[in-house]
């Protein structure tokens, strides 16, 4: 059996996520599908995170088993051909039998987009959360910099989805100003709670509005209150942008 | 009666183009029931220049006139808050009474994107032409170039509405990489006939694909010859990207 890895783009908005579901749209639906179209086998793929309906991605990897000797550029063609315009296969690699998309992950990068300007901008709208009033972007810096290293994250995910181990390590988070009014917070962690990266926008946006002082924001996730955390912000806004493989 | 400007955008993948269609949805027709439903009066615009179907505007200019004393903020949040979310209004001001949007206007400039590499981008879809095919981005450029100036224009543009006079002036062309894949076709002239810029840019196209050298270019435009450049390309890829008054 070959075991293929994908890198892979898509955007959320028509999907209910990635996780396949009955009688509903969604990314590995669409992606099993037309793989066993044409593999003419019956596929089933793993990734490496599991994107909520709405959010987009700018690099998914995935990887499946199969006994096709189809080559890969033919594979990457004939998806791109057959798959919705709104997914695309931006790599296609054979990789070792041991390789798996979720479990070798060391890490995942997320990149939240805000529309910081007096008028939502009607290109933007699929892809960034818009806010008329004004950021202050060094205070949402300053916040955002308490969340770096190893903490419980209790504070910042679904209540209804905690799991045992709610510790998570967040490597690198920054938020600056990307292009005119766009503004763009990045995070890049081992893994997320269900939700994690858009309760933390939700709470640096409150911070940016003068809502929330940074030292608040440490007691949040001290007391792991999540009622005083920000609220979660729209999907539309969130893309999965990397996953590292050491 | 106050003479009222305003500088919009609009994605115009949902309207049957600028003009006000009965029973269609438009960009007029949008703005004018909003308008009019705001300042309580029967409102009707002019614009700079006549989008077509599914063509986006950055900065498309209107003028109407009206009795209403709103201040210019209050219309233009008021406008920003009842339009559909991919239209926005960027600018109003008061203008003197003498002011027409499309008389005035002495060039307009129209931006075409290209997105040329292996596989389509489903961010760029709605944005976009997609080809697969390697151009020549010189080539084109140096095509591009005998366009400038003030020629006969019958060769590039719906061969059913020729207008009586049909020499216009290119001021400025240029054919670029703007980000990674991303080409963008440049035009700005006094005016343009019917599907002119997306002529010119099937024209380019062919010449980016080998399939046409800048000699035969110069040739067609010469002859006149409809038939012998390139097909006029799809609507998404077009931006109207400035309006210029003296």
């Amino acid at each position: 059996m070959r075991n293929i890895k994908l890198v892979m783009e898509y955007k959320g908005t028509n999907y209910h996520g990635f996780q396949r579901q009955p009688n509903l749209p969604t990314i590995q639906g669409e992606l099993e599908k037309t793989l066993s179209q044409i593999l003419q086998e019956n596929i089933v793929v793993k990734s490496a995170g599991r994107t909520d309906a709405g959010v987009h991605a700018l690099h998914q990897v995935i990887n499946f088993r199969t006994r096709s000797q189809i080559p890969l550029l033919r594979l990457q063609r004939s998806l791109n051909s057959l798959l919705p315009r709104d997914i695309a296969v931006k790599e296609a690699e054979e990789v070792d039998e041991s390789f798996d998309a979720r479990r070798n992950a060391t890490s995942r990068e997320y990149k939240y987009f805000i529309m910081n300007k007096d008028h939502p901008s009607p290109f933007f709208a699929e892809f960034s959360h818009f806010i008329a009033s004004s950021l202050d972007i060094d205070a949402m810096q300053e916040a955002a910099k308490l969340f770096l290293g190893t903490h419980d994250f209790t504070a910042f995910c679904v209540q209804s989805d905690i799991p045992k181990n709610p510790v998570r390590t967040i490597f690198e988070i920054s938020c600056k100003k990307v292009h005119h009014d766009l503004l763009c917070i990045k995070i890049k962690a081992d893994s997320f709670l269900h939700k994690m990266v858009r309760t933390i926008v939700g709470t640096l946006i409150r911070v940016g509005l003068g809502n929330l002082t940074p030292e608040q924001v440490a007691e949040i996730m001290e007391k792991k209150d999540r009622d005083r955390a920000g609220p979660t912000v729209p999907a539309k806004g969130l893309f999965l942008s990397n996953i590292c493989y050491d």
